[in-house]
């Protein structure tokens, strides 16, 4: 088996695996970072080997490793073993894992998205932070939903801490982004229901009816949704605020959202 | 009105509130730092004001800071004008807030909750990240729950990382603590369901009896809910699992439950 072994800091594949860390970068070759056999385990699950498996001199011997090993060959990727020195210097972190993997990032496109395939869609309209990003990534694929639709200017899912957040998740459902204009044209096709959450809103979410497949809308996290948006929904329904708090963080409101809609249909 | 002026980094008063980031410090002290006039608004309204004001000398004008300034004073604590180097100290952030209020942790006995205030308690055993214990703080808020009590080892709910997640919250609703065992004898006298949420229950969350008021018990972030406490409840639950994530992010279960739970009674 091929291993190609890399001891140098200065070395021009670890500042290339290291730049991923970079939107900028990321963008430009599409590719970006997962952290962790396990991580590496879910995207074999759905399909998807490592462009780059890297692999710290210290990894223990594990099944799954050597799972990712013969994928990744077998797939026509490349197996990296490195120091200690150089996940730290790539992870950013003092404690790095000892296998990570360079993979393709996948968005699907918008007219891809086949709406019946799961009861429940979720689309987040310029959503801000990584981990709320992540986390509502894992909440989608665990309540059943078919992926998650970014609109407008939104942190980049595949940055390493959304990455993270998405505890595997960002590799089992589909992501894809879009114009706000883009996605007015295609909410026309919709089959189901497209619900919007506001706060302003006067239906209870766990009041109307959601006609499957449902294809919830969150806002940002500190405007909410758009008029624009808000206009385009079948129904606009709030999450009632009973307390002091005046909102819910954006990854909860969507979590409660999508088993709401999802235990309904 | 009396304001003592701060201009220097090493004066003991500043040395003292920038301790208050370690819960070592808190615990001795019995006190917590929250940032930003928000924060100290949602304090006011319900009846606590600060024992410290910290306010920066380039704090604009604002109504909320003269009121803050003046219940501070009438409840006997202290107004403090710093600089923008010692907000950046005590904070440990380059774009600190301008006003900072030093509170007293108000932990509500046990034996002082009063279960039929409200429809719904959140109880956490274990809990470890401050971020989603604040965030729960902030649900349960927002959901009507009374408040959240914390069981065994937690992380501390006066941490500076939980309280900003929080959004306010932790003025809002009871926070109490106690160990296992005073938890087991407590739950003895409460008068409506006790529910504990597992991953391996087999009753779904939804279609179990929830009687008013209901107390949700909710396990550590990687072990869940311990043997011993899932025993002591009147029901499991489980919030399904349709995807490929094999679990939920503890503050978004949180989230899904106390909404579940709060809709059906």
């Amino acid at each position: 088996m091929s291993e190609r072994v890399i001891t140098s800091l200065t070395n021009d594949t670890v500042k290339a695996v290291r730049a991923l860390n970079m939107r900028k970068e990321r963008e430009i070759t599409g590719e970006f970072l997962a952290e962790g056999l396990k991580f590496i385990g879910e995207a074999l699950d759905q399909g998807r080997a490592p462009k780059m498996l890297l692999v710290g001199m210290e990894a223990r011997p594990h099944p799954l490793l050597d799972r990712a090993k013969a994928e990744t060959l077998k797939a026509g990727g490349e197996i990296v073993v490195v120091t200690h020195p150089i996940l730290e210097k790539i992870s950013r972190r003092e404690n790095p894992q000892t296998v990570l993997g360079v993979f393709e990032q996948a968005y699907t496109p918008l007219q891809a998205i086949k709406p019946e395939s799961a009861p429940a869609w979720v689309a987040l309209e310029q959503v801000r932070d990584p981990g709320n990003l992540g986390t509502i990534i894992r909440t989608a694929d665990a309540a059943g939903c078919g992926g998650v639709i970014l609109i407008g200017d939104c942190v980049d899912p595949f940055s390493v801490e959304a990455v993270r957040a998405t505890m595997g998740s960002v590799f089992a459902v589909a992501i894809a982004r879009c114009t706000p204009a883009e996605f007015l044209a295609w909410r026309e096709t919709w089959p189901g229901s497209v619900v919007g959450t506001r706060l302003d809103a006067t239906v209870d979410h766990r009041r109307a009816d959601y006609a499957r497949p449902s294809l919830i809308l969150m806002g940002n996290e500190q405007a909410g949704l758009t008029d624009a948006l808000a206009a385009a929904c079948d129904v606009n329904v709030k999450i009632p605020m009973r307390g002091r708090a005046d909102s819910l963080n954006l990854a909860i409101a969507t979590g409660v959202m999508v088993y709401a809609v999802t235990d309904d249909l």
